[in-house]
């Protein structure tokens, strides 16, 4: 595997989760893969989940970790050419990029939208020429359009507690004080599309997911119709993609505290579990009652970060 | 060992000491206890000597490390429930310790005191809910009230130098420009007063230490008295304590220069020997000529915080 | 060896250069050497190739590397005696230094010429006291005068592309925005007059570099008549070293356009190699042209910071 951005980058997904669960009962089961070699972890935004549970599957597979916590402010690269770099920007990607490369064997980055642009955003301009530019493999940390570590734990999880063959899983948006991107709801709506469940999304008119991730997933405007009978509650904000009015990209175009996840929306469910990616907070996106109930499931989907993080390194590591 | 923040965490003090010893002259003999072990440092302040120590201490001990830095304003943890969480608070708790719980084997942690509120620092609340919700042995890096790997250090220090089996040892407050918090004098007398040494805490009125950690220590208020035929001279700064005046907590109420440690203090003890945890102001706490003398211990001091540190480490990994 | 500042302390640089080879290819072959061993890495300011670079090679060599960002604003030293010491500087350098060097086996230190106090900055103040306090080998990690790393480094490139026994190598100023420190024009120029080619330093009148760096080499002020015949071009800025008119030191004196090295200039010489250490501003330096020309050796350069790092450490742990 040189790239993880999208599902389609594990290959056959049910041998993606059995790779997962083998793993997760023998962490450290694969050392010599690991051996002499170096993660470097870019990030460009701010991490906690990410940066532990990656550098501790990274650890668990013996790699050595650099992790380089990029101060978006004091290093910004320069993109274009012909420029003379007489400003803020100190180095040109094309300098920057194969020099960090050229001191490790697999690059994790983290680089979250801006939410001004969506042509931006959604170019993916900065991951893709680490791509392009680095010479090694490349999976994602969270960037502007995807979070796929979070997505496959995600998903992970969902088979771990699923008690029907094919679940009926319910992506809610919810209502929060700030824009948040959408790379978290992108990747889920992809995982769950090629997964084998009953994929709904609800959320208010004008927060449409780009289809390029909403795919053929029903989506259903009314909160309770789409909870009714269902085994999964993942909760997430997310700011307008501007899929329906560009203008509105980024912004919060509705806070309505009615979709906050509490005791009554949960009663809708089939007994379902509650999902979040976390950090979450409380009394916008849910309840405590809800988040401390013995069917969330926030703490063990966090724990399978360390699983999906090992999966993945552990593939970039058998295709050097 | 499941906890580290007082001396009774340490069981027999003697063994607790020999075992240092042992460990000192075999610091990497233990590193198939560490194989595989993730130590989880989380520093919501600054440190250096906590950091490079501790870190170092696990590495002997073959265990992987992570470094975690807090800033503290970036990233408030919500406490309470039933709130609306739509301030500067972006995760309660409840989720971050169980998920930081779960990359991790072991815990440290440094939270130091506000100094505005004696009751929630000495309530040590953030550190108490590591312990209840973490799932890990968690030991300190200093806290609101106590540094028990320097106290420890301090006492092998002690240990190491005395030429009596029962040595006169006194803690003595000397002046400085900021407000400090009572951690290290806490530790250092609750450790003195478990050890066998003759103990006595010398300040000025009203820097008198929390009964919970001076104890029956004798407290004598005439430095020049205390000092006589001193075996050991731990000098430190610290702030109100707000025993006799809860409204003085935290506040500098006495910045008499006489308490400065000088040669001429010296002389009053037994050729004591000078110690301090660093780092220390010149000038302030102690002269130059002091602290640069054959009897100063600091760096000894700081040298035997690997040590102290590797038992704690080696104690909690014994105990998983 | 026990510090690295200056091409002397190679000893032979042809051994050395052999020995570099030697690692390139055998990368992983000296663990045994690293093995409980420590290397501290104090960065004192930013950096991104020689923090990547200098960690990956420590860990080639098995070594376990701790990294310490100081704030310069967080953490002052006090380096006078006889000072009280209560101002913004908590901590004097004669605790510090000794400490730090207790808890590892060898030293990386990254500190810049302020570039305001030419005999300060000449001085080698606080390098020199890690030297002189630390008890460890220590090696520069960019000084105030010095970046002996990137001139090892950029020798063993020369070595590598060189296509005549004894190359003309020409070392010239281009112009930048902000004044930079002379470190990495001093080394270049203390490796190539050590080394068995023609050197010639080219720059604007009032550029001279110190006499102890610029040595013997042949100093010629008209760029076009360095460059003829020249197989490598060696670009830099650095603001003035102050020599012919300390009043200056530091400043930009000068901002030809001129200098910057583009097509026409490189056609002057024997089809010659771009180098640079790097980051580099293009538009002010080289044009994107010359510097994405297959003539271009930045980025071989700095992968080579990987090896030249390597040997270092490599003969301070033989040195242990």
């Amino acid at each position: 595997m040189k790239t993880f951005f999208n599902v389609e980058d594990l290959g056959n997904l049910n041998d993606a989760l059995a790779e997962a669960k083998e793993i997760k009962n023998n962490r450290f089961g694969y050392q010599e893969l690991g051996k002499n070699k170096t993660l470097l972890m870019i990030f460009f935004n701010n991490s906690l989940r990410t940066r532990l549970s990656t550098q501790k599957a990274a650890m668990n597979l013996g790699v050595n970790v650099i992790v380089l916590d990029v101060n978006a402010g004091a290093w910004k690269l320069e993109t274009e050419r012909g420029v003379i770099m007489d400003g803020d920007k100190s180095e040109h990607l094309l300098e920057a990029i194969p020099v960090m490369g050229s001191y490790c064997d697999i690059i994790g980055i983290r680089s979250f939208a801006g939410l001004s642009d969506r042509d931006y955003d959604y170019a993916e301009t900065i991951v893709n020429q680490f791509v392009k530019y680095s010479g090694r493999p490349v999976f994602a940390m969270e960037t502007s359009t995807v979070h796929p570590l979070q997505a496959f734990a995600d998903l992970f999880t969902i088979e771990e507690y699923k008690q029907t063959t094919r679940p009926k899983v319910v992506l809610s948006w919810a209502p929060h004080c700030k824009s948040l991107p959408q790379a978290v709801p992108n990747s889920f709506a992809q995982w769950m599309n090629a997964a084998d469940v009953d994929f709904v999304i609800t959320h208010p008119e004008g927060y449409e997911l780009d289809p390029k991730f909403a795919g053929n997933a029903k989506i259903e405007y009314n909160q309770k119709k789409a909870f009714d009978n269902a085994d999964f509650i993942y909760a997430k904000n997310w700011s307008c993609p501007g899929v329906t009015n560009p203008a509105d990209y980024g912004k919060i175009i509705n806070s309505d505290p009615s979709w906050t996840v509490d005791t009554e929306h949960m009663s809708w469910t089939n007994n379902g579990y509650f999902m979040h990616c976390l950090p979450v907070r409380r009394g916008l996106i849910v309840t405590d009652d809800v988040i401390e109930s013995d069917h969330s499931l926030v703490i063990p989907e966090a724990a399978n970060r360390e699983i999906s993080a090992e999966v993945v390194i552990k593939r970039m590591l058998e295709s050097l």
